[in-house]
């Protein structure tokens, strides 16, 4: 944590409120998370920006950044800057507007809508910050490579219903591929797609006739150029089931989302950072969210024919209702889960960009680099042969390719019999953790 | 076909004997198939070898070089140079020492265990002779490249009962990723396996009981350095379903196999050239098979989700065995299966070094390179989506995951809806092909 603390702190101006620990990020996004939800959840807590002054400082050499400090008190203070309100360049981590102007008197499928265009939109903006603040070095490039990029804002209409939008970086300085894409469709369901979902979402009531349905989704796949920044993975979902009565009560829905961490080289601070950040996002919202989501996470991000892991992991979560075994008799309200999945994916930035800018700058070898590609030949077929999403995506007609395949890395590399990754080098370190799983919060 | 004339006419020297057309090339073949095949067929023709006259000559620059003559009698010769019997390098085509020593008198399991190691060694010494022939030049090299490259020959066991050897040459500067792999395994296939075998091999009886079987295969891949060498890929397997009374005769038994060529740019004469040699060994055995296995080809290397095929296509066929449809009342024995088998199989270089021979020492650019890797993505999205034998294989328990994923390039790309490709460019002209399959013989 130390490294990502000094890194933070070589890169920003801090106020004296600003020095917090990481019990504070998650006490901070535990209060976030309540007061920023909807007010039909009941709770107290007034919305953080109220308390909320804004001040400029310019930062010899990085360029002008707003340093966000805030009102609101912090406890357990350790003398550590703090990650929780704001990124080094003064960008919040959160959409803070989105978030205080969701309007819980609109249904859930439009609330869904506005939060993952939002975040979709705060994400970009925050990724292409930092893009266009990296100098230009000695990095490999690509062929298409002539300067810092902006991501392709590639807006589309489903012919089918329902729209979307696919942001993507390619040939990046810091982020060699980056998508981070939104899409808000739907249709008719045809029986056996129900009975393919049926498995898994078990309370679906199979229909003979075409059941409508809305999704809503934001996925966002990161391939940094730099082989001691991880590649990053988050996926949020939110699904329905209408009635054909004209009701505006739908017959089913439910929310899906996660987020894995997948490292080259491995930094068990930065993991471990991740994981906690993960783990106070959850714990905001149900103790039990956690120790579930970290396991399924686990379960699902793993790759059978090589027995190990997609990475080191995170949260991953499906068919999240107010019925949710894991919610027991305490059930939650609809509000309250889309609370959760807010606090959840606003946590995405701050759970990986401090690991962004810690490393970015860190030198490489073309075996570094070499080590990297083969491990991304690995997510590639981890998505290609695995993912629930991109097979689904892949055997839907009519699906958008190009959106569901923005995941796979610019490049890969398949070696047979490599030599790299053996137990006792650096790379053999970050195979060890794949084949066993840690716990790492 | 005047490019490939003239490509090989440049690195041999060529006897009176020679010059013959393609014609020829299937004419060879066919003699060559049956006076190669086992004696039991009843075939009448002398063995190749012994009307055979061996000389050596000097090709300047290219070092030494065995020209090799026949004495069979040629017909409808066009002054082309012969692509039939020997390589430019003095090699013959085929492993005319297997062809000859093939005894009939072993159970088929032991005939195709010899021929495929036979034949693998055949070719992996041919793919070496052309690797340790090119010059280095201001070539692309892996990290890992450092002159002239060997395959390394991989034996292995499986403790389960069998053996095999991967041989794969890596970072090389014609091939830069080339695997050619035998494998001979035996062991009990569970009732689920015989299942899922039933769809495509209807004639099997499902036994309760795990049911014996051996299994006979050798698999090419090939994916050369330069973008104007196609990919190549090739599979020959026989299989059969032991009895459990410990009699020799099999419960049932077939044979499968097919090749394909994937170029990153079309070259109409190689594509033609390719196909024609195909369409020869097929027809040397029977007229029916080129149209059927052409055919099944185009369908089987297809991209469901790319709406187009992984290459320009080639041969595929599975189950045939004495009572194939195709064959209809003309019923083969196991022998004359086994001939086409050797044949097709035996095409492997003719059909495609003369190919590489042509294009390997064009020069490329950056460009074309970054198409290349474009499209090695999609042989990826092939292989380890849709291709039945890397997913049975990777699916399987105790399987050899190295030696299944030799087929992966050294190298792939992905890029979000690239720019190239369009129509009108040397690359959507291939495009052209792809979404719409040609008749090339």
């Amino acid at each position: 944590m130390s490294q990502l603390r000094s890194s933070m702190s070589r890169l920003r101006t801090l106020s004296s409120r600003e020095v917090c620990s990481n019990v504070q990020l998650s006490s901070t996004i535990r209060r976030g998370a309540r007061s920023f939800g909807s007010g039909t959840s009941g709770r107290a807590g007034g919305g953080l920006r109220s308390g909320v002054v804004l001040s400029a400082s310019i930062i010899a050499g990085l360029g002008a950044a707003l340093v966000y400090s805030q009102s609101n008190s912090v406890a357990h203070c350790d003398g550590a800057p703090a990650l929780s309100v704001v990124d080094s360049y003064g960008r919040p981590w959160k959409p803070v507007d989105a978030l205080e102007q969701d309007d819980p008197k609109n249904v859930m499928r439009i609330r869904m809508a506005l939060w993952v265009k939002a975040l979709q939109d705060h994400i970009v903006t925050s990724l292409e910050a930092i893009e266009s603040s990296h100098p230009p070095g000695p990095l490999e490039v690509s062929p298409s490579t002539t300067g810092p990029k902006k991501f392709f804002r590639d807006a589309w209409i489903r012919p089918e219903g329902g729209e979307g939008s696919s942001c993507v970086l390619s040939g990046g300085r810091v982020f060699e591929k980056a998508g981070v894409n939104i899409s808000i469709v739907h249709g008719k369901l045809p029986t056996p797609a129900q009975k393919a979902m049926k498995s898994e979402h078990a309370d679906i009531p199979i229909s003979e006739k075409p059941i409508p349905f809305w999704a809503t989704g934001l996925s966002i796949v990161i391939h940094p150029r730099n082989p001691h920044v991880p590649t990053i993975h988050l996926n949020i979902r939110y699904f329905e089931l209408e009635r054909d009565d004209g009701s505006d009560e739908p017959l089913a829905w439910w929310f899906g989302g996660g987020t894995d961490l997948t490292p080259s080289y491995l930094d068990t601070d930065d993991v471990k950072y991740f994981h906690k950040t993960l783990k106070s996002a959850c714990d905001a919202h149900n103790t039990k969210y956690w120790p579930k989501f970290k396991d399924w996470c686990d379960k699902y991000f793993y790759i059978p024919h090589r027995q190990e892991s997609r990475g080191v992991g995170g949260i991953f979560f499906d068919d999240l209702n107010t019925s949710s075994p894991l919610n027991g008799s305490a059930k939650p309200t609809q509000d309250e889960l889309f609370d959760f999945v807010k606090t959840m994916s606003g946590a995405f930035l701050p759970a990986y960009l401090p690991i962004v800018l810690k490393n970015k700058d860190k030198a490489w070898t073309d075996e570094e680099r070499r080590w990297q590609l083969l491990r991304r030949g690995r997510y590639v077929e981890f998505n290609l042969g695995y993912d629930r999403g991109t097979k689904f995506g892949l055997a839907t007609p009519g699906a958008r390719i190009e959106s569901i395949l923005m995941s796979l890395p610019e490049t890969a590399r398949w070696e047979y019999q490599s030599d790299m990754g053996k137990p006792g080098t650096k790379e053999g370190e970050l195979i060890d953790v794949l084949k066993k799983p840690r716990e790492w919060a």
